[in-house]
């Protein structure tokens, strides 16, 4: 009974939160009509400095910390990543109506990770004045490149298989090479091409290995990922605390509220988008966030009770967890799952899993934090 | 002669401000033929972020005011905006060359009020230590929908009555379906689209009421009024003083600068679109601002003595009413009145209104302020 | 061997820097190939606001400043800037398959100054607690200016001299009116133009004079040295202070640290251009900025032993006359010698020249003061 009204009184007081009231105020004037546009090019630089603002961050704390301590939480997220693909495959992949291909590529997407997202639970946690390590943000990797690389592995696999058994009767494995259901996406031509390039790779040998070392490189390579890096290495390697607090650190929060503003219309605007999808994939992104969130919670008490690890990092872990990838995940599984349909995976995780993840499970994770360690 | 060189001192001081100082090198660099541009998603996202702290600003500021304190005040505002139209339909309507509905529409512009102005008097008023209630600034919208809902009920009714004068002699009403003056918009094609739709909701009983809501609405929805709106409800329901602290409040003035060159610019560049316009435009936005300003500066006076309103607050209510719409009034108006000739109305405004507002008016009310109250 | 240890030391700590270090940032991540994007109407703003700071800082000290310094630095910028144009004259325009008027340009490009390099050392100066007078930023228009009318000049007479030389056979000077080799560039068909203008004044008495007012106004209404200019101006007459201090000075770094991620991955994907050029313009655009600075370096230490002009002074000085313009530089010299190649000043220019005088330039000389004065 007190744990439960600790935890009520919790998520009230931050629904009063800035940075959540910014993303529901996004939702209401989307909702009202607002003719409000937030040009791109500003969306584009504010998800370059917050993620090389979280880089930074774990760079210049990395430098000066006991790197023993981020093995286990490390281990960890990489296992979390890996396991979200997993339960999409044996659970969403299962349902009426479901495509295999599809589910694992959301599972994929899933277990990916939002930099958006994370920046607003680190702001959440500085909000509520609840401490954690600096170098949790430097997880997004080890969570993130897991899981997609899960994802296409596990995909190529199943479609291997079922090409196998197709075979018999046709000599081309048509299925992997049905064109892309286009969506919403400008270009979907040049996709397939980088598909057959991997196909021609994994051909030689055996013809049913995926390379792995491609998947990992795009996504290094994608605009979220690669600010991040920069950040941690010029956190590690220079010395950058005056631009640091000078710009990065102090702009953080006030671009934060910006891009929640368009996160909050954005996701009000694709809701018509999931009339398009199978409604088990609504049921999948409004429960998976919370379970992927509370394996990784629980994993953290581990490390929690075992190395010191904060309750402010568990909650990291977990919202990592709940979070589903929104910039560079997408192009990373078209290029590496091109038979599975972009508008049921993004259409889940924009318009679904990223609300449910930053208005609900970050409080959630924060209450209950707090209910336990308080 | 004491209360003319105080006046005029403090004239020569205020045009060293920043503020003015910028608009004014935007004006002589633009003249100078410099290549420099701000680009378009830069203004926008100034114009979000200054709107969004204005409305901040008011929604902390109301979250712990007497609201029967500001019952007056906005009073005051909403009939100063009602007011500017009616001038405008008995005196420019009445100039020779001068059409009635485009007098009209001229009207609604000059009573809607520009975030940009506002911001800069705001800030002039910092610059020069003079304390205004800091819900001021959420007036705003008090002047600003009741003078383009005026505006186009004004020229609706006058336009019926022409009409059903016409009818006798022909069926269709044509003149309200000519089609708009296209001045130097993309698609003027969708604003006669809305009109019809407004034309067919209030044909149905008499065939001669306006509906007023959907004006209203669009108002509303505009990016300048839905922006402050969002700073204004997130100020009051959430507890947003971090993010101001620490990223609207301290960039306001550097972000005002940077818009004020644009303005200044831009002014400059539409000096030429005057000329196609009858000259009886160009006295009307010189005489006009000033005008509407002692009004609403006169009205703010007995809220002074009654009420115990700031002088500062005066300044804010003169200035508003001086300002006219440049960013939501203009689109509105097309959509309330397509017979109106848009070069006309919006030429006025930019290119002579807005100017004499910011670099005439603000200084000038700044200093009839200091001179009665110091 | 003393001085050489102390130089090396500073070599070293100065590639910690964040602003070196974001630089290098930029160049590793483009050759990892990420696909990060700084979008280009951020590079305009940001370099907008870098120079207005440049040139508020210059002008708020000019006000309070004694005028007579400034003479002796001022003047040796001057000098530098045309000696430039004189070196590549008769140093790379003597070089196998070099065309005489191309390496003009160069040169022309290399005297002239560029926003981003100086601001980069103005940080870095900070960063090592070395002091310069805060006008020295206000000597840029003193060296591009002449820099760009000198090139422009000497290539007219030289294409005169050619000319002359031909017209015993042919009536028309057929040289000047080949067209412009058109490189990358969008529009290259207004240039010629404003060429043929020049040619109608000039052609006027002599047929062999260089109207040089036009080259002056061309250069001053560029993007760069016009933002420069209004801050200069609002610094000197009016009280910027306040905005100068809550906006431009503490955004300064941070805004610089981004455009230099930008820079060097725009210096990464230049390389390549390099191979269209005769390989003696990498060699001139890695030796030039140092022999640049060098005489820039000297000069200033005849008005350090002379006037007291400060070592950092002394650096400014030598790392603007190490720079190479990359925005205002390239438009007017297409305008004024159309008859030179862009992509051999061009190229040479951004993806030697620049990254050259940042990252070794700046520490060079900086670390030679240090060595000199410490």
């Amino acid at each position: 009974m007190d744990f439960v009204s600790l935890f009520l009184l919790d998520l009230v007081k931050q629904l009063q939160s800035p940075t959540l009231g910014f993303l529901i105020g996004g939702m209401v004037i989307a909702a009202l009509g607002s003719q409000l546009v937030i040009p791109e090019a500003i969306c584009q630089i504010i998800v370059f400095m917050l993620l090389t603002k979280i880089g930074l961050t774990g760079g210049i704390a990395i430098r000066t910390s006991n790197l023993t301590e981020m093995i286990l939480p490390a281990a960890f997220a990489v296992i979390v990543g890996i396991l979200v693909v997993f339960i999409a495959r044996y659970t969403l992949a299962r349902l009426p109506k479901v495509k295999t291909v599809d589910a694992i590529a959301t599972g994929g997407l899933f277990g990916a990770v939002s930099g958006s997202t994370m920046a607003a639970a680190l702001t959440l946690l500085e909000e509520q004045n609840i401490s954690y390590e600096a170098w949790a943000g430097a997880f997004y990797p080890f969570m993130d490149i897991p899981a997609l690389v899960t994802a296409i592995v596990v995909a190529n696999i199943y479609l291997n298989k079922k090409r196998r058994a197709t075979v018999q009767s046709s000599l081309e494995g048509t299925l992997s090479r049905q064109p892309v259901a286009a969506g919403d996406f400008s270009d979907p031509q040049d996709y397939p091409s980088t598909r057959q390039e991997y196909r021609g790779r994994q051909q030689a040998p055996g013809g049913n290995r995926v390379q792995i070392w491609p998947i990992i490189q795009e996504s290094l390579q994608g605009p979220a990922l690669s600010a991040m890096l920069l950040g941690l290495a010029l956190g590690i390697f220079t010395r950058p605390e005056s631009v640091y607090e000078s710009f990065y650190n102090p702009l953080f929060r006030g671009l934060l509220s910006v891009l929640m503003v368009v996160m909050g219309m954005e996701a009000w605007s694709r809701v018509g988008e999931l009339r398009k999808v199978a409604q088990w994939y609504v049921v999948y992104s409004v429960v998976a966030p919370f379970v992927h969130g509370l394996i990784a919670f629980g994993l953290g008490m581990i490390a929690h009770y075992t190395m010191g690890f904060s309750m402010g990092g568990v909650v990291v872990l977990a919202v990592i967890a709940s979070s589903s990838s929104d910039i560079s995940g997408p192009p990373t599984l078209r290029a590496g799952i091109p038979s599975a349909n972009p508008s049921a995976y993004i259409g889940a995780s924009t318009a679904v899993g990223t609300p449910v993840a930053i208005g609900l499970c970050i409080p959630f994770f924060i209450g209950l934090a707090q209910a336990i360690g308080g």
